[in-house]
């Protein structure tokens, strides 16, 4: 065949299998965020739409993927947890991580529009992606725990900061000075004190961040089932009743939570997200 | 600080530089395309129309990223060549590879509704991204007659068979069994002779494929020179005049070739590509 | 520094760090046993001198690298279990295969004339080795099972093969046809009906293997302890009695066990091995 | 079949393939030698006894690995440099670089008693070994230019350093101390000055560490050759003439050398090290 002489040079293309039996931890960042909110006036401290469409992109990539068990963002960032026993793509790494990388940017783009009707993309925004495999459910708890409190200290940081900027007139040098050295009781302190302003009562989606899990649907009890949802919980994914050895699944969907995944409460009530 | 007995989950994290002093071979594919192509109409067995949008996003690609010194996309798929020396990203693999693919995809669906301006994007698309390194200038040659040859292959026989489709009346099943066994001059016969196509007038985009390079432009000669350029070459990007290491280097803009990349021509004309 | 224009050369070699908190499984294999073997003319179908001399490289190693916890050892091949902590050379790969490989090999060729005090060995021998991670308890347990069974198998035909040439009178072709299709019970009654041998009263070390554990010595309760041990339990490392954070450790020796490490007892009975 | 549910844990092995069209560069240190050769006795600054047996070893490598076209050795390392195509254990990182510092290990130990036949081995040595894989001939020179350098500058040091404390009376502090911020010119001075030492007249081997390469030999003329050879180059390897496509590749033999291989002429007159 024409073209054979050339085909050696698959031959320099590597395997790059995972680690089986290791769960899989796909962050993604934004590539230069800054710069893009900026671009695009995102509202300081925190952009509701902007984090709204972050957690729809999430959301279409949980309803692409079965395998995707957990999902937690926050600010330009969004960590992805499958399955310890996911076959997907065969565990390649590149495979994987470019795929999904691409799915979450190409529908963070796609609904842009729906999220911020009145301010046009102005470029291409990207995501840099990267896996990293954990051996055991005490470091999944451990990861999730790492990045929620990392929502913390940045929400309660730049929520003062900017309640500094915006209401006590302070310039941004001035505010981070302001700022140094002090602890989070000095921080919720300048919050009320100042500002009346009760951090606790501050939307959870701020101080908690995102978190996307997949709960079972009720069962439909209308005996005209014919595989269409009535309600659709989003608009680029039915729940899905999925067929997997002779009996049918639970009709499960995505939904989006802001709660603690620090405590045992909410990994006691889902046992399905560390299990085998 | 708070978090910190959680911040040993980094240690998972592991590195993963690829080999310097090596060619890196990017290669996007459009995942799940077929579907796609069809759920947009596009048109067989080519369709000029989501070819430029494609060619557009690798443009943006080559802007964004200097490394990049040629790219090839046929169909669904575009590769990148990234200089020997490049130190993008300090080598890191699963940087380069979701970066680019989703830089490509953001791209893709951004400059959709230039190229579709009748045809909304129902969903968004996705791209997987695989990284090869090549040692050597030979092996680089190899690659592009590799994937140039395969254009050729698939759009002579994709162009004889919806030839046969479209105008010959016969239907899928009929046509593959036509063209079942036969050879080149086989093909350019059955379009000659029953379609009055003379294959070598097609669209040299179709034969050919889609080549990026970049090519210096003319010196401006106007006093006037203040860094905006007259002429854009795309809406993405304007022409560089990058400053390094003391000295303007030559403005550059990356055009798009329909050529031959197999012969000796198109390398000789350019050896910058392949030098260190 | 003179050679400085040379030592860019070291930026080719690249990391590889093993994930942290997984099990480490190292396996050596001997290279062309077979004719090494012949060579030095091992009794057929076990030679005690040559498991022997297995075991004494397998304890060095073991009293040279405290991080290895377990061993295990059949014909030509050793697995050794490196604790889930450990953090031997940085995890490194290739130092800790290459190096473990070499102290073994070493140490066979070294301790060969202890046990082939009439045969001198006629050129080294080598083995080669691969080191596999493995993230949880049961696949430990299922990783020496699996030896474990692949030795009474292998055992198990090679006992009754080599009673059909050397006591039964069958040229080898023969005896391979002879159990060609026969399963266990066909072996155990062949043997015992034919040859009048007991399989199971056969040297446990033949059926079982060879299992390396490390032993707690009874205290010391003489007064006069100057770090001597007065039972040296081999020539190449007496037992130690390690100084760590401040109070000793247990003084330790290595010992060989031909047990089963299938069932439950041996594990329950060592819940150190795998412990984090 | 008996094991076959244990079976499973072999997945977990992963492949290790070195990238093709690449130069391996496989390089062995002595593990812990500063004590090895303190323990047994080696000649200060340098052992002839010791570095003879470094290139027995050595030699016993190349002669079974016909993939390595060059050696070199210093102190107690050795570089070996695998030809490009090389499809040694089909390129398997694991798998080459244990056999390989295997067998130097088990070559070292078994011809000791030969250059040491006053001084029994006390205890087993080992090596770790590390491969580097190199793009281009360039990066080949250079590595090799770099232990050379190496071995001329810990040479020059070592040989004025003891000579000092060996002739001059110094203890090994004071020596240090008066070599401290010295040039090369000036440990040249001390030598010839102080100890009518001139440095270039000391044994190429010191100077120059030992190069192995393959030289033909010549054809033989008798009639009467039936593969034996008459003049056996080493006690571990007759001169192969390996019969390769069909036709008598040129009997060859590693020689040891103590040259220059920083200039040209080294591999100018011996084009084929670094060829495809």
């Amino acid at each position: 065949m024409a073209g054979s002489k050339y085909a050696y040079v698959r031959n320099f293309e590597l395997p790059d299998p995972l680690l089986p039996g290791t769960f899989m931890l796909l962050r993604l960042d934004g590539h230069s965020f800054h710069r893009f909110s900026d671009e695009h006036g995102f509202t300081k401290p925190n952009d509701s739409r902007a984090l709204e469409l972050m957690d729809h992109a999430a959301k279409d990539l949980m309803e692409q993927y079965p395998d995707i068990v957990l999902a937690f963002g926050e600010s330009d960032e969004f960590s992805f947890l499958l399955r310890k026993s996911a076959a997907l793509y065969n565990r390649r790494q590149s495979k994987i991580v470019s795929t999904l990388a691409s799915l979450f940017t190409s529908s963070y783009v796609f609904h842009w529009a729906k999220y911020f009707p009145d301010c046009p993309l102005k470029y291409p925004p990207s995501f840099d992606g990267r896996l990293v495999l954990y051996p055991s459910a005490r470091e999944i708890r451990d990861y999730f725990s790492w990045r929620q409190t990392d929502t913390h200290i940045n929400n309660l940081y730049n929520t003062t900061f900017w309640a500094l900027v915006q209401q006590g007139g302070q310039n941004t040098t001035y505010a981070h000075a302001t700022l140094k050295g002090t602890f989070s009781k000095d921080k919720h302190e300048i919050l009320f004190s100042r500002f009346q302003i009760n951090y606790n009562a501050i939307d959870a989606r701020f101080r908690k961040g995102s978190t996307l899990v997949r709960e079972e649907l009720p069962e439909k009890t209308t005996a005209n089932d014919d595989g269409a949802a009535t309600g659709e919980p989003s608009d680029s994914g039915a729940p899905a009743a999925v067929k997997m050895r002779g009996r049918t699944k639970p009709r499960t969907q995505v939904v989006v939570l802001h709660c603690d995944i620090i405590k045992d409460d909410f990994w006691d009530a889902r046992p399905e997200i560390l299990a085998d």
